[in-house]
């Protein structure tokens, strides 16, 4: 079928060569003009497409989606569908959807995972709207998820996909930490003389056994110890939304949590925290202080 | 080859079904009359098996494993080659080790995953001892480990194996938790219709792929919502041991961590704790006093 | 000096009183009539006041405070001062202090601690406003406050008073969780006979005494064993937005983050998280399962 | 009375200087010639004193506290007390317990709180033995202890002083961790002006008061901002010592377990684990990738 798609970065592009693999006509815009754009403003790409329409949104979420977003809901018709698959909040979504919904456009929030594997085995897609927005779409998602059964989930209303792929990285932090923390650990002995030996040969038969732990087996053949990078890590928003979710909703999230602040502490060169318990043992007790006797100083607390 | 099996339960029963199956000799001991046992005791078993001989202990860790070495000792001969499969811990291992190489009898420990599914799809194996030792009975982790490239690893000296298997388990602990968190995010909020088919959707296409959210999907699609089963789980051993084995190394593992005390706390009907911060709240407010105004109560703090 | 004070519950109470004791002219308005009130309209408060007129706020936060405000910048005029004593989100400040400053109206927020004891030991007062406006309301913030040189900070600009009680909040639930943790151990163990007489010595001469620590062993010499008490830990507002000040600060707070969340568990009657781990377990072993040899069970995994 | 003392370093000589003070004839021994001991060897300190001799022990714990001991159990008589004053490890406790009591030489173990302050304000002591043998030590006790009610506990039998003491640090690490992230956050934020002055004004009147924070206002006060310490903590035992209890015991301490944690994790200059995270972000997506649209990039996942 036919559908504008709206940015042509990375995942944008890979997800229109999917696409038009699969016989769909896209019609890309950027702003951009040395992107490989098919039209050259929001107006064109509105022409270019019958109604009703399907517009894919694929720009950073915040700022950029929601202009984006506004622009359609000026230029687009009731009857018409947005679908954002950037990494939106699950509550501008909400916004979003109630917007549009005055000039009766419909709106889709697609959660995708994938990365740059996408391209190949398919996107995992989550979304959230109404039965008769998705069912229109429905072609679309077809093409973009990975063959077979899985892949795919149309998780609730209008801020349910975005959610439910928030909840995903919430869990994928956890993961990642779980795969960290082993590692240091084996890392930590001499009796284990190679962890890296260890992840390869985790790969087969054991419970722990995933793709997160595959891409780990990767990383490590090509820099064998992790020498080369830095154990320093970004996080990129729907980690920090997972945790304030959770605590809007009184759930208790002590892994996925715990994983976020280890990704905070690690891009501190110094915590303030820590200079207040070092000042307090300092002031309590004899923790700086040198020895008298030759007994030794006894810690004191 | 010809192996000596002690210990005819679930895992080694399966074991040495999936040994006899590549064409290994097996001949199986239990203490237990009424298990399929090839001899009746210890000694029998050990004139049965031509020296150098090997010998697979797979009882419960702890004293029945501590047991069945010593006696082990007092039967073998030098040359012989003891295999610890079950759970101990690996300073059990070093002891044991130890004390059999004052005889001249060859220890090896093997870490062993899989579950019920390693008769058909093969265990993973981690395991610690010499070159000499492990490459005595590579014939044997040949036949029980999966096929293709992984599955096994010779972690180091003695007592590798069980460490690096505990470090498995530690990082199961940690992944375990973080769906679990995940899965009760989703559940908690009215805009997620079905976080069952979210869970089932996952399997393909996404970063948190992986055998454990396979077997949870399997416990989903029995179990719609895990409405029969109770939230309360037990740790065995090695969640602890990995913490131990941490804080003696001084390494910070806040996820695994985390997730062996939400085990702790799944099986207290009452927290102590709780009711410490219950009481202080009492004590330095009105937390838990009426209404003077309508107004309302400001809680005092 | 005179002062209105919207909100005569228990704490607004007791402030009027205070303020009275110390030769202040307090003139209270509560929308309860069967309230202690001197007036019984907003625009009766008002017009009791003579310009500049000074106006606390007591009151719940969130909608009533909210409203309240609101109400008050329809009566109030250029130069009044309004003080929100409650328990508001700093961010709530923020809309309130540029809704007042349209009309030339000045807002202070004024985070309060002290509980029921602040009647007689005064409170602790931590403000946001202008230098101005505190400068204003400064004699009513020397009558609140406890006598000696601590009791009172201005914190920086509006807001900065109800972040700061908020932060004290969050600290307040690390330390009162870290208190509870130490009790439940004390009691796990047979070795410690009476954890109760250990808590009441701990109040002289250790490094952890503290006002807290007095009010637990109040409360443990009211109920030995906190025996009535059950436990289970509301928590009401500053907890969850000092986590989401720190998530937005990217700031780890792993101990009051782990306080919160031990108050979010205490209140499950069962965790949808331990039931996936418990599955988790059930599916890939027999953590569940019998006894076939009586050498006993491997758990596997 | 009469007391032999080993160990004449910073808190040994301060608890004799004590003692002295209150009219007790202490005699010092200490293996440095260059302290100020009052006898040169173990024989004769056992022969000024006359029997039932009471022998305090402080110096470190671990081996040296284990060797001195083992020395005392050759020396002294039946009848005869030794005090484990410094800070060994319940465990330890145990094994000296059991092994002086086979000579009927009796054995408490006091855990020690109150630093570089005791000398003046009295250590507050928490002991473990039975009670007879408390009986007999109580007059030194009462001299060591602060004046009032508290300050002194006979926990239980031998173990429970140092288990005690244990927990009482344990928490200690709980509170000094929620005052650094308190401290943390409000330097995070531009709306607090002065963080210092907030940890001043906290001192009176507030829920969070204690003697820690008195300590930390006075470090402050040194060093305005802490600037001139490093965020870099040390531990001492007592709170591992903790976690492994508790691991042991299956009680859940997040709180104390979290301050541990961000001791061992401001020690590293680098951590295996966030290596192991960031490189699987690179693995999985375009987090370290370019802008190929000036639509920007979409963070894969």
């Amino acid at each position: 079928m036919q559908i504008g798609l709206i940015g042509l970065g990375k995942m944008g592009g890979n997800m229109a060569e999917r696409l038009r693999r699969d016989g769909h006509e896209v019609i890309g815009y950027d702003r951009n003009p040395s992107s490989p754009r098919d039209v050259d403003s929001l107006e064109a790409l509105v022409e270019k497409l019958e109604p009703p329409r399907l517009v894919w949104v694929m720009v950073p979420s915040g700022e950029p989606t929601r202009a984006t977003v506004a622009d359609l809901n000026g230029v687009l018709s009731g009857g018409d569908v947005v679908i954002d698959g950037g990494n939106s909040r699950y509550t501008d979504d909400q916004v979003h959807g109630a917007m549009l919904h005055e000039k009766g456009i419909r709106y889709i929030d697609a959660g995708v995972s994938g990365g740059v594997w996408g391209l190949t085995e398919g996107y995992a897609l989550m979304v959230g709207g109404t039965e008769e927005a998705v069912k229109i779409a429905q072609p679309i998602f077809d093409s973009l998820k990975p063959a077979g059964e899985g892949g795919f989930v149309h998780a609730g209303a209008v801020g349910a996909g975005h959610f439910t792929k928030m909840v995903h990285n919430g869990i994928e932090y956890g993961m990642m930490q779980a795969y960290g923390e082993g590692y240091e650990l084996l890392k930590a002995v001499d009796l284990v003389q190679n962890a890296d030996a260890v992840m390869a040969s985790w790969q087969q038969g054991t419970v722990i056994r995933s793709w997160l732990l595959d891409l780990l087996v990767l990383a490590l053949k090509d820099d064998p110890g992790l020498e080369d990078i830095r154990g320093y890590a970004q996080d990129s928003g729907e980690g920090r939304w997972t945790i304030e979710a959770a605590i809007q909703n009184a759930v208790p999230l002590p892994v996925i949590t715990a994983a976020l602040f280890a990704r905070f502490a690690s891009r501190q060169t110094e915590s303030p925290a820590m200079k207040v318990v070092a000042a307090l043992r300092n002031q309590f007790g004899g923790h700086a202080v040198g020895k008298e006797g030759t007994s030794g100083t006894i810690p004191v607390s």
